[in-house]
């Protein structure tokens, strides 16, 4: 386990439908929440250094990640920071299309963490974005202990990861996470293949990972679970 | 849509960790919730007139199914019913091995829903077990639909489902369920492949089912979640 002082505090938000989907089987995006709870997610971000999303949900959803209320990006800029987080994409092999909206919308540094496994041509094109950079971790799949470490010397205190089901289970299995926020929508979404809060190979019995439950709040038509991880 | 009328209510109670799965990728039953909430699925199970499960969660995990206290099954009695709700398995090709708990503990009525393409041979040995009736509903797999009118007819109102993730997604996917009470455990399984509250084919997007929280109960160190399904 990384050193709590040598990483950022991570904590994961993620709507999930009642069964614990995060979309459909053909990985469809569903509506999970309302404007209550898309608020909340806004003030979440504006209140983190970095936001993080694996490489699936980039190529499934194309999220831009950026603070989406006028009034909170200037309340950053006046607390002399840039507008939006930096934005992070776990992405093993370079797999970032140049056209993403994370480069197309909001200003603010994008940080693709990458392996060394990498097409150096892919990593080239994608060094050459616009307040981009490029951080190699791990030899054929990014080691998410050794970014964390290379993240925090990047300045990032406080890291917000938004998905998806791969990077949420790699993350836990290795003991960086120290906070779930987990909206429970009202719909069934089902589906034996469905992307669910956390996939990956899964745990075994003895490998099981528990938690401490924080607070409930009835937020609309759902339910905001926050979980704290409990130490190993 | 089968009129409610002509079919039981019908309740799925389940327990799933904070990430939605029933179990490990192995099928390898964990503990998801503790003895407050154990009482109460007994006291769910003894205010039911039947309890139904599928043949997955027979294979594997053999539960008997029956009211542990004696207290309640004293009381059942006492009201003139048999000491343990009917136990009903939903298994198209008579799978149900003849050596199952819910053949060899408790006391009371069992009915196993096969579906016309189920082996006769096996059809023919598990109707001859003490107390058990067969019912045939469907061609190649059982007819749900059939199956809860037929269920109705043997004097059964009051239906409580226990999983697993196969059975829990035909039954909502066909509009058969009234109400899911689904205790969310202190703990995160992940996996891809590992059972979830509801399997099956999945909703596509315009297919997914919403709900109605009713209410949210911290028990122990997890959250009870009551919903009603809405009506289509």
């Amino acid at each position: 386990m990384i050193p709590f002082s040598e990483r950022p505090y991570i904590f994961i938000n993620s709507a999930m439908s009642a069964d614990g989907k995060l979309s459909t089987f053909e990985r469809k995006q569903v509506k999970i929440s309302g404007k209550a709870d898309f608020d909340r997610v806004d003030t979440l971000r504006a209140g983190t250094d970095a936001i993080m999303v694996g490489i699936g949900t980039v190529l499934a959803d194309n999220p831009s990640l950026t603070v989406k209320s006028e009034q909170r990006r200037l309340e950053r800029t006046a607390a002399g920071k840039e507008e939006n987080p930096i934005r992070v994409i776990v992405d093993s092999n370079a797999r970032t299309p140049i056209d993403a909206d994370i480069f197309k919308k909001g200003k603010g540094r994008k940080i693709i963490v990458v392996s060394e496994s990498a097409q150096k041509e892919k990593t080239a094109a994608l060094s050459k974005m616009p307040d981009t950079k490029i951080i190699v971790a791990g030899s054929d799949r990014v080691n998410l202990e050794e970014m964390a470490v290379l993240l925090k010397k990047e300045g990032i205190n406080r890291l917000m990861v938004e998905g998806g089901a791969t990077l949420n289970y790699g993350l836990i299995s290795v003991g960086l996470v120290d906070e779930l926020m987990i909206f429970v929508g009202n719909l069934i979404i089902g589906g034996k293949t469905a992307p669910t809060f956390a996939d990956g190979d899964g745990f075994s019995e003895g490998q099981i990972r528990r938690l401490t439950l924080e607070s409930a709040e009835k937020i609309e038509d759902g339910i905001l679970l926050t979980w704290k991880m409990k130490s190993e």
